[in-house]
């Protein structure tokens, strides 16, 4: 028996990048958080301190200032791919580059002035190794609520069951999606858009039995709305809103008043994919 | 000498609620965070544990939801005007109460479907007292940006200042900002719409040569444009963005390329008023 | 009616700082949060952008991390008396300066290994005038609980009380304290210490019919026991752990099984102090 | 080609539990964070609403609650598996069943009063299935500095390299760490014990030339203490402290003086393993 490296990768995490590009009087914005991981041929370094090939993760940080500024940075589906297959091609000890980027959104005032948005979180990964590149793209923080067209019951009861059956009740939820593509090549504008419109609509118009099958709901249809999405995982908080019991100060409580409740939470998870879809680059480990 | 007590209050702190208003099929959502503190003839409990005064936050929270049932909630300065009075006038040991609300935007998806908001938070203060109340509205998170029209210059220099001077820089803060109106009456939202559009489009339009001007005009036109603001507080953290150095990689950086830093920031802090407005009820300790 | 600039200041906050001492082989470690505020004739740069009396946050900044080295960071109070002192001292224009740090506490493993605390952090604020300075000194982040000792009831009822009274309920609190000092010397470690273990004591030792009590008898105590102090605020929020009804499986729950509860939770608020004790330099604003 | 269910699972996340022991006048506290989630045949739920194969995650929270009083609570590692073979067997739908528990340290302050620590948090994550059960134990938040003994050189030099390199630094992170048993019963907290030690040892005594070799002689020496131990993944943030330029002001800063930073950071992972360790049961989906 011996003691041995296994999986490793190694990288710059949050790099804030802001980019303004002029054009005339009329200015644009991207704010981007990008966090880059190589992994490959790094074994020396784990086992004798042996730099000779590590990149430093500064170096990192610095070619996505660089990159910023010669080639621009369009969709972070776009800039994600140009980094990674930088690194891939210009550093031989490389075999996966991943590169992940959050983009918050900012909606125009005035032609160089911008309020921060912050009802959710567009993010990209990209993996890029020798043979092909994988483009994930997703959404965090996507907070939805139905105030009706919710029921749960059926359930399974067993002696810890206490829950009451409703035929009423809210749903909410913060979504967090990620869909992988199955090309890496698209309108990734119009894709992402079209992903976010599908997912919220389906949410919007399932009556729900459970969130398990919202959950379904919203990643079929954005399946079948966008051709070019091979799978899509959601993670699903469920987001309990307790009813208030009013009785005992003579008062009824039709599905008005609730408490927003912290923790615990429901977390529903799931994964709704195309029979045919080609297996993933990679799992965690690059 | 002796050992005393000096001011003191308590309550609830964050009673999460959310309301439902049922009209038909069409539902309406209100969703608040409520923050209670009652002060007045408190000592007994201080000193020796008798709480024949103390009425349990515990039953403040139960308000909270009894009256988001029997009255509604409407705007957040009239539920805190109305929390804040009914503990004035039941209590008699009570001689100041105050309520604090956060209110969290949804945007409308549907008859009864809602996406939270995330960009700025509205908050409401109310203090009630014997004699009269006094109400406090505000923004907090509201983030803001220009990308140009903004200068710093001609600033002290001392022997540690190394700081360039700048005719072209990124100007961005987060806002918070809280008002004091004049009376306790008001049409709450079209205050608060009128109050933040005026924020907002005072920063966008302030071609600015410090972050302290733009907050005095920030203040002035929401003073200019609504006459029954008393005073407004605003703290504006100078939210840096950093030009990136890209001459070593032979690239120029016409203010196009930025780090979005965290930590250190720029904290302004300023209050602007009409110099006829009459003393605040009250300060901290109610 | 004129609309006219109240009070105001500015700085930098959160400059962080990690000072290292080499004593020879062993290392001493210390890590601050500085956070600095300047008031006084600062009116030009609101009204017209004239930064002629405006000191660079920037150079602030530069001025920490210079005084770090120069003259080494010593207790918290120390370093910022000093920043605060040089500030007021070197810019005419400013009629007081503040100082605030929170210092984090790290354990020793070895003469230059360190792991950090995370208990609790302790905070100094500083503000200097021309005549004289203040010094306040605190803790924040303390949680203590008491898992018994602690009781609740002959409070006030009305129709919205439903809380049952209990003779034994799990008593919890993250400790928010801050204490000024009556002059500007002394042995700030030895006083901190001393002060943390009063609260902290008196927490212990108090059999609690009210958080108040408790609150009352932790700032009665510090007093008693540091002469150097003229008062003390504290806010504790009442961390609720709710008795979990097991009865409907059967089993007794004899004060051994509790939810920790997130929101809403109790906030008890207020200030012991000497009853000669000087009044304050300083409100909230400079 | 069709749209179908991929990997799933749903669980209730983040119950708060603090269990009081009371033994005579001496009380124990345990307080944990459990997050349950349960995998199987749960199509029908997804595709059709019917929940007849869904045990709600209202009685998970309940069975937490309930079990901590009928069992105790002991070992996090005892609890979880506990947990997860009851789910796993009275479950008949279930196939696998996952607790993950963080436990929050507390300091004893007298026979039923308690400090809650902050340094860091103990994790323990059980999947238990048909054939057999995994137990994974691990520590987050655990920051380790050293002031010197670290040296970054030799690394590889691109375009956009400009990294001067050192020769000492300080080395600091928070060490994020998951390690696999080999079997299912050991004396966890003896196993906790060593193998938080054996991390902080390794990073203490470890003359570092990078972080890399830092993270692969933390995991070597804690497989090497810990025989039960099978694998151990390490996630290390290089937090980097950035030497202050003290020299325009005419100081020297020979690596007393630094910028704590907070993004970016280096991210350094990896895993080590014994090379006989036989395959994990699960990956991230059960």
């Amino acid at each position: 028996m011996a003691i041995v490296l296994g999986p490793h990768r190694y990288g710059k995490a949050e790099t804030r990048l802001v980019r303004v590009t002029r054009d005339g009087e009329t200015h644009t914005l991207t704010d981007l958080n990008v966090s880059i991981a190589l992994s490959g041929d790094l074994a020396a370094t784990h086992l004798t301190g042996d730099n000779s090939g590590v990149l430093p993760t500064d170096t990192m940080k610095n070619t996505v200032y660089a990159f910023a500024k010669k080639h621009g940075v369009g969709e972070p589906e776009e800039f994600a791919l140009l980094l990674a297959r930088h690194f891939l091609k210009t550093q031989g000890q490389v075999r996966a580059a991943r590169v992940a980027i959050e983009a918050y959104g900012w909606d125009r005032l005035g032609p160089h002035s911008f309020r921060r948005q912050g009802g959710w979180t567009r993010v990209a990964e990209v993996v890029a190794m020798a043979e092909r590149a994988q483009v994930v793209s997703g959404v965090t923080g996507l907070t939805l609520l139905n105030s009706t067209a919710s029921e749960f019951h059926g359930f399974v009861r067993d002696r810890y069951t206490t829950l009451p059956e409703t035929t009423d009740r809210i749903l909410a939820t913060a979504v967090d999606a990620r869909w992988r593509h199955l090309g890496t090549e698209a309108d990734w504008a119009a894709s992402f858009d079209g992903a976010l419109h599908a997912l919220t609509n389906a949410f919007v118009n399932t009556y729900s039995l459970s969130l398990q099958q919202t959950l379904f709901a919203m990643g079929s249809y954005a399946l079948h709305e966008r051709p070019e999405i091979a799978e899509i995982r959601l993670a699903l908080p469920n987001k309990h809103h307790y009813l208030v019991d009013l009785s005992v100060f003579d008062l009824t409580n039709d599905n008005e008043v609730f408490i927003a409740g912290d923790r615990p939470y429901g977390l529903i998870e799931g994964t709704v994919t195309r029979d045919d879809a080609p297996p993933a680059l990679t799992e965690w480990y690059l």
